[in-house]
């Protein structure tokens, strides 16, 4: 069976270190230790549009997602960016889905229940967002997907939804695994929370060195004069397990010079990222380009896929 | 303004004289009366998978209605004729409005009321489906849909989401309008309710002489010995009130001579029509050409529409 790898992210403003961690650094070394396998990197537009209802907003963290995608390694000649919007068999699969589904298994979803118990007022896409996904999953025959540890769930009701499928209308979708790195599936944000852009707590991916230093000098430390955890946990993403005790042993209690050996680190790692990807900015068309290209590549794959369906459904009749 | 008409009808199954004289007939009408109007006839094959999920069953429903239409007087070269899942703007546009939707809103759609007093476990695409009845509707600019008295709500819905839409994104959706033939807007089934396939008291519009001999003869009549309501009130369908006041005076009390009047009544307002489907079913070939170029009309003008669409919310970058 051809592995297929598939992995998306929102355009709802900028990756920060946890992403880069938790999900996007996996897809770039897939590139070097799996070359056999299909890779589709996809910008979720659609998704976004949960969150995102304004034009010009929408249009440029689009255009940014792919500037980060580009500068952080993704090979437009290894792997397929596009946008989810380009391929319309995603909703269209998506919807064949919500024939299939019942509203209590959806609203089994942790996203429903986090919207439900904050207001009433829950957005339809919010609570139908799982067979959105599902059908960006599925639609690729993808046998992968690079996930954190708290988006298991995703894959489960892609799964789910597969195996419904196929037991209706017959064998038809493969059933896709999650990929899972353990040891930094959770990266920490600045006040030891798991680092996410709702907590306040992260550090920009491309950030620049005031911003760096301003995050990090942020950090929450604890008073017992000791290892400074929280600092700890983020620097062991730059330096080694050894290196780290060595320096926070000598330095235990100088809390200000760990903080500056952190961000002397995260400095270092940023900086030709971000200098990458101001290059790429200043040639907009090319960047457009490759998106382009990528979607016309990941719609001739749905679309075969989609014909399947069809005809599994009864819908196809010429 | 142009006047753009859109119907629907979901490929269900046959289709009765309640289904003809509620909305079929004012089609063919339209024709002749409105020849400016674009006309627009689709075979809601996606709406019908909440309820068809079944390979053969499926097929054989959507050719059905092509012939349906087709016998019924629906000329291809003044209306279009296709089904929904020949395009795939319908179910993209309804995710973009699942975005701009919550749920209580959706919860207070009648058939979402009616599911939910029968079972819990409802259908996310009974739940969702007014959203794919705005994309139906407002992808082609209709400003008049045909619709049956009880199915106002519909147009409300499509009407709330072109406002929403268009408050949010700016101008981009018309307003449609309803279009109800009142008088004979609810036609009574052979027990004096509403005939629908769901009570199981309708008279097939395609019916055989036996089919329409028996359906008359199982009208629940009274014993008062007067006027039998309710084949009186189906009677109303096929004859003036003026000949009617005649016969039934003349036949009072006697059910079974009025119920053959009927049948006969019946019989020869059915005839022409079936054998003209009869006669249609036998070029299976033709039939799927004009659906098919259908879908090809359909197609252009949606998706020109669809490129307005993503414009708006800012995922049209190229």
């Amino acid at each position: 069976m051809k592995k297929v790898l598939l992995s998306g992210v929102k355009p709802t403003g900028r990756p920060h270190i946890g992403n880069y961690f938790g999900a996007m650094k996996q897809w770039v070394e897939l590139q070097v230790s799996q070359p056999a396998t299909d890779k589709f990197f996809m910008i979720a537009d659609y998704h976004a549009l949960n969150f995102i209802q304004n034009h010009e907003e929408m249009k440029q963290n689009i255009l940014d997602v792919v500037l980060d995608y580009l500068a952080i390694g993704i090979d437009p000649t290894q792997s397929t960016i596009f946008k989810q919007s380009d391929v319309s068999a995603h909703p269209e699969l998506a919807w064949i889905f919500d024939t299939i589904t019942t509203m209590p298994y959806l609203m089994r979803a942790h996203a429903f229940k986090d919207a439900e118990a904050k207001s009433k007022e829950i957005g339809v896409g919010t609570f139908n967002y799982p067979m959105l996904m599902a059908a960006d999953i599925l639609l690729y025959d993808a046998t992968t997907v690079p996930v954190g540890q708290d988006q298991k769930q995703h894959i489960e009701y892609a799964r789910d939804t597969a195996e419904k499928f196929n037991r209706i209308f017959g064998d038809t979708f493969i059933l896709p695994e999650p990929l899972i790195m353990k040891e930094v599936a959770v990266v920490p944000g600045t006040d030891g929370q798991k680092m996410s852009k709702s907590y306040g707590n992260t550090i920009p991916l491309f950030a620049t060195d005031e911003e760096i230093k301003k995050a990090v000098m942020s950090i929450v430390t604890d008073s017992s004069g000791g290892i400074p955890k929280n600092v700890y946990e983020i620097h062991k993403l730059f330096r080694s397990q050894l290196e780290l005790d060595r320096l926070y042993t000598e330095k235990a209690g100088k809390y200000k010079d760990l903080k500056e050996a952190l961000i002397a680190d995260i400095s270092a790692f940023i900086k030709p990222l971000r200098e990458k990807r101001e290059q790429l900015a200043k040639d907009k068309e090319s960047v457009l380009a490759i998106l382009k290209a990528g979607g016309e590549k990941a719609r001739v794959k749905a679309n075969a896929k989609m014909e399947v369906v069809r005809e599994k459904i009864g819908v196809k009749l010429y």
